[in-house]
């Protein structure tokens, strides 16, 4: 069952509630170049990033972020939702900068990074004051790597334990929801998040906070922070969001990866697709199944035609049907009764026919 | 809490009970051609395939098995487990060819295709005999993909439910086991699997299969059959795997997917890895954790670090120890101070200034 969170509206994408699990994605260009962040905006949204991410890190990104909006427009990109990440200068710059607080449709704060003690109370409502005006919602998002040290060290003193780091990122980021709320920020305009570099961490870290929220759950955002790169980055985000995900816990999320070898940024986005399409989440694209090819199968074939189906399929607009390619009659029969379309090939000693099936 | 499952032994490698998961993968290679066949064994077995399945598909198949045992030996992989992977005519085979039977460590029969009605079990009776004489275990591996038609007539005209297919495949992979025991097989020479190929119905078939076992569960060997290529591929299999291993199930795993433009069949063998490394099951290699930086990173250089350090922690056999490689100062010096080395890299706009964390 899912978490009966509210509703988040974020530009015309609506998260949380009962909509569906929305992907969102972060761009890596430099903000202040426009054109480059702008392009690479529509990248991720066209590969399915529901919702697009910018840092705000300085004065030049906060300046071009009206410019950005400008572009996206121009190129027909009116629904996109822009999101700004902000650390440290936050309310500096939303305060400097009001065309940017109002062209943003969601701010991500930290509130481990908005200063300490007094004036992280003032920084915060600085920004959360913002927020209201411009009728934004604010993604609180805690991350380990970036702890109320303040807190940290109190909680410590007080009852030092293993999970004290997941208890204070839980207790910051609720604390600073509270705070939001009392300072008239809706329920309904806030997103939370918690996020850390463990799998088993993270999931204790979501279910700390379900369970911390009570009766009254903020929509949530789920990431593994800091996943890594190439295989270990997409598998052990994939087993992290898929646990939480099956447990009903999440409205939206994220898989980052650090590219290698000039891998596109999208492919952060397409790894969101996948997971929640396995998990009957969503439906995107037909759904192939085939199998890994064996001793038994005629594999240099198998593979050309499994590649070749998966790139039509990757290309065009197909009605979400389901597809398979079998390469040897021990299974091929079977799949291909269950798939709406399916070529089944002869293995290598097999009798030199390969049936195809619709329906 | 991991399901109290037998020790079963393979060789010299133990699965099941309180030992680690072993991860297992399957040569594509033709079983006929010994070299070529031997020569991918050892590949799939350097890169952690602790079981390595072949298919045996027909008499020069069965005929190379000796002359692959031999080679592995004379190069010195005396421990490499060798399974045999049996359909339709398995009975026959390790009939006629008892040095087969005889090299081979496990045999993997599938109860959906060793004939019908009479004729299936007395096939299957002749396997599980020639297994007990060469004391061998054997892994009855029930797959959606070959359900024994027969018994799931039966059963839909019985009690048609949309689950039906999900309970012929778990009730005759356990008949086929509670006969397999009948004749004399012991329970902790038997490993059950009951492969799907939709994630869903996977984790129910598991969680029905763990249900039936009751008290004197059966050693499992966890895999989504037919899970496609290229990232769907890893995702969807991942995706599956987690949930259940999380929940407890599972004492073999593999990953199967259909290899894209030349990939290594290794890949498979490194998901599995991963998989149970970020799980915390087991430590392959020092964890890497970094950033998927933004545009608060100066990128190219930092990509070029991750991937140097990924590189070099492939290629070096480290202690487990965890990295970390950070792009900013954001989450940067909070996650430098958990790793024992970390290297935490100026973004665009802050002091030029790499911090290196020892312990």
């Amino acid at each position: 069952m899912r978490l009966s969170t509210p509703t988040v509206k974020i530009r015309n994408t609506k998260l949380g509630g009962k909509n569906p699990i929305a992907i969102q994605s972060m761009t890596n260009t430099d903000t202040a170049d426009a054109q480059a962040t702008a392009t690479q905006c529509i990248e991720l949204y066209e590969a399915g990033s529901e919702l697009v991410r910018i840092t705000v890190d300085n004065e030049a990104s906060a300046e071009a972020v009206p410019e950005i909006r400008k572009i996206l427009d121009a190129k027909g990109y009116k629904d996109l939702p822009l999101i700004g990440d902000f650390h440290f200068i936050g309310h500096k710059l939303l305060e400097k900068y009001p065309q940017c607080a109002k062209t943003l449709d969601k701010y991500r704060i930290n509130p481990g990074n908005v200063g300490f003690g007094k004036s992280h109370d003032e920084n915060f409502e600085k920004i959360i004051k913002i927020a209201i005006k411009n009728k934004k919602p604010v993604r609180i998002g805690g991350n380990w790597g970036s702890l109320d040290q303040e807190l940290l060290t109190k909680l410590m003193d007080k009852n030092p334990d293993e999970d004290i780091r997941i208890k204070t990122l839980v207790k910051s980021t609720l604390d600073s929801a509270k705070l939001a709320e009392k300072l008239g920020l809706k329920h309904d305009k806030i997103v939370l998040s918690v996020k850390v570099s463990d799998v088993q961490e993270l999931i204790k870290a979501y279910e700390l906070l379900v369970k911390k929220m009570g009766r009254k759950p903020y929509a949530l955002h789920l990431g593994l922070t800091e996943a890594g790169s190439g295989l270990q980055g997409i598998v052990s985000s994939t087993v992290a969001l898929a646990i939480l995900l099956q447990k009903g816990i999440g409205d939206t999320i994220r898989i980052s990866i650090t590219p290698q070898n000039n891998e596109p940024r999208i492919r952060e986005v397409q790894a969101c697709k996948h997971l929640l399409q396995s998990l009957d989440l969503r439906r995107f694209q037909p759904k192939i199944v085939s199998c890994p090819g064996c001793g038994r199968t005629n594999n240099a074939l198998f593979q050309k035609i499994v590649k070749e189906v998966n790139h039509y399929v990757g290309k065009n607009n197909l009605e979400p049907i389901n597809i398979a390619v079998m390469g040897c009659v021990v299974n091929g029969p079977g799949e291909s009764r269950q798939a709406d379309v399916a070529l089944h090939l002869p293995g290598k000693n097999e009798k030199v026919s390969a049936s195809v099936y619709i329906k």
